[in-house]
C-alpha cells in the first residue's frame, strides 16, 4: 500500500497536528541511511551520526538534548503513541512514517517496537575541561566487546563515574549493540576519544592514575585509598593495557581472585574496581 | 573424501595408538545427537547430557572428572594435537574423528578449533549437604539470560562462592552460550537445582539469607556485615526476586546507585553483591 500526499495530510489532521512524511520504498535514501548506519561503523564515523532505536532511547535521546537528524517510527507505532508523537513535534528534525512491513526490514532489533531517530555524534571533549580537577574516570584501553563497552557505560553511571575516556581502538561505541547495552547511559554520561591513554596521562597530571592488572606486582584494590581527581584504566579483554601506558600509570591495582578460573569477565572486573573506587 | 577402515588404521599407526572411528556422514547418529543437544534443552533434559565444544572446556570437563560419553575432533586438530589426543586415551569413552568440513558444519561457534565431547550433566546435590553449613552461596531465581548465567558462574569461582543453587526456571546451564560464558567454571563450582528457592530456604534454616533488591526498604550492601553460613538470592534480570522468597529471607540487601540510571546488569550486580560477600 503506497500513501500518498493525501493520506499523509489524512494522518495530520486525525491524529496530532504533526506533520509526517510517509516513506513506503526500501528505495528511500533515509531508509537506506538508516540500514547503512546500523551495519557500518565506517559510514557511522563519515557522517557523524548513528541509530537510536526503541522508546526508552530515543525518549533518553530528547531528555539529554541530543541533535536529531530525523525521526521514523511505524504506522502501528504512531496510532498507539498519540502523546509521543506529539512530544516529538517540539523537534526540530524530519519525521517520517513507514508501512510496518517496511520499518521491521531496516530495524536492527528482533521485536521492533516500531520507532527510531538518527541522532548526531555524542563525544564532547569540552564538558571535560570543567569536570576534570574534580572527578573520578574510567579510561579504556582497546575495549573489544560491544557488550562489555555498553555494560561499562551503564555502570558507569549507576556508580556516579564522572566520565569516560577511551581510545579510537575500542569497538564502536556507536553501533547499535553498544547503544542498547548502555541503557541509555551513552547519552547521559560524558566521553570522548583519545588517540592513546599515555598521551591523555601527560596532559593530565592532576589525575592519579590506576592501572588495573590481573597479575603481578600490584596492590589489592582492598588496600587502595583512591585519590581525587583520578582516572581508572582498563585494558584490552585479552591482553590487558599495554606496556606504555602502564609504565605512565601511578599505581597497579588488582582484584584478588580465587579459583582456577583467575580472571573475571571485563564489565564485571570494571564494576568492581568503580565501586571500590567509588566507595 | 570418505575415511574407510584402513585409512582410520593409518591414524592408528601413524599418530597415538588411540583407536578413533571415523565419521564422514552428517546422518551418522552421533553427528544428529551432537546437533539436536546444541540446539534443544528438551533433548539435553532427555538424554541428561550436553555438548564441551573446544580445547580449554574439554580439558577442564578431564580435569574435573566429568563422565564423557564420546569425543569427537576434526582430522586437522588431530594431526596438530598429538599429546592432546593421548590424554583422551585415558578418558574411558568412543572416540570419532570427522573431516574438518562435517566438523564445521556441527559446530556451534563461528571459528571451531576442531574439538568437542558429550559429557553427563554435572549438577550434584549430594556435594552440597558437605559444605552447607560453612560457606556461603548463591540462589538464582528465574534468570533468563545465558550471557549473565554464565558471567555470574564464572565470578562465583573468581571470588570464592562454594556455590550455587537455581531453581528450574533459569536458563538452561547445559546452553553452549552458558556453558563458553561460564569460562568453565560449570565444571568446577558446585550447583543443584530445586523447584523454588523458599523450599530450599526452608530446609536450610542454618544458612542466613540476604535478598538482592533494587528499590525499597533495605540495607546498603556497604553496611552489611555477612554472616557464615549464608546465601545471597538474586531474582530475574527484570521482576526481581519473587514476594514468596522475599518475606521468607532474613535480610533485604541493596546496591546504592546514582544517575538516571538507576539499574546495572543483572550479572554486574551479582559481581558487586558476591564481592562484599566475600571481602
Amino acid at each position: 500500500m503506497r500513501l500518498g500526499f493525501t493520506q499523509t495530510l489524512c494522518y495530520f489532521l486525525l491524529f496530532f497536528g504533526v506533520y509526517m512524511q510517509t516513506i513506503t520504498s526500501k528505495n528511500n535514501s533515509v531508509v537506506k541511511l538508516v540500514q547503512k548506519l546500523n551495519s557500518s561503523a565506517k559510514t557511522r564515523k563519515k557522517e557523524l551520526m548513528f541509530v537510536v532505536e526503541g522508546l526508552r532511547l530515543v525518549n533518553d535521546a530528547m531528555a539529554s538534548n541530543a541533535t536529531f537528524e530525523c525521526f521514523m517510527c511505524s504506522e502501528s507505532f504512531m496510532e498507539k503513541n498519540h502523546k509521543f508523537i506529539n512530544d516529538i513535534d517540539d523537534i526540530t528534525c524530519k519525521k517520517y512514517v513507514l508501512t510496518d512491513k517496511l520499518f521491521s526490514e531496516i530495524t536492527d532489533t528482533e521485536t521492533p517496537q516500531g520507532v527510531l531517530a538518527i541522532v548526531k555524534f555524542l563525544d564532547k571533549m569540552i564538558a571535560f575541561d570543567k569536570i576534570i580537577s574534580s572527578g573520578k574516570f574510567l579510561a579504556l584501553e582497546n575495549i573489544q566487546d560491544p557488550g562489555n563497552l555498553g555494560t561499562i557505560f551503564r555502570t558507569c553511571e549507576a556508580m556516579g563515574i564522572n566520565g569516560i575516556i577511551m581510545t579510537h581502538n575500542c569497538c564502536d561505541v556507536y553501533s547499535p549493540k553498544v547503544v542498547r547495552s548502555t541503557m541509555g547511559s551513552v547519552f547521559r554520561l560524558p566521553f570522548y576519544f583519545v588517540e592513546n591513554i599515555c598521551e591523555f596521562l601527560d596532559l593530565h597530571k592532576e589525575l592519579t592514575s590506576y592501572a588495573s592488572v590481573v597479575h603481578g606486582n600490584s596492590v589489592s584494590i582492598k588496600d587502595v585509598e583512591f585519590v581525587t581527581p583520578c582516572v581508572m584504566v582498563i585494558g584490552n579483554e585479552g591482553n590487558g593495557i599495554i606496556n606504555s601506558t602502564m609504565d605512565r600509570c601511578n599505581f597497579k591495582v588488582t582484584i584478588p581472585m580465587m579459583g582456577r578460573n583467575e580472571s573475571l569477565n571485563a564489565s564485571v572486573a570494571a564494576s568492581v574496581l568503580m565501586w571500590e573506587m567509588m566507595k
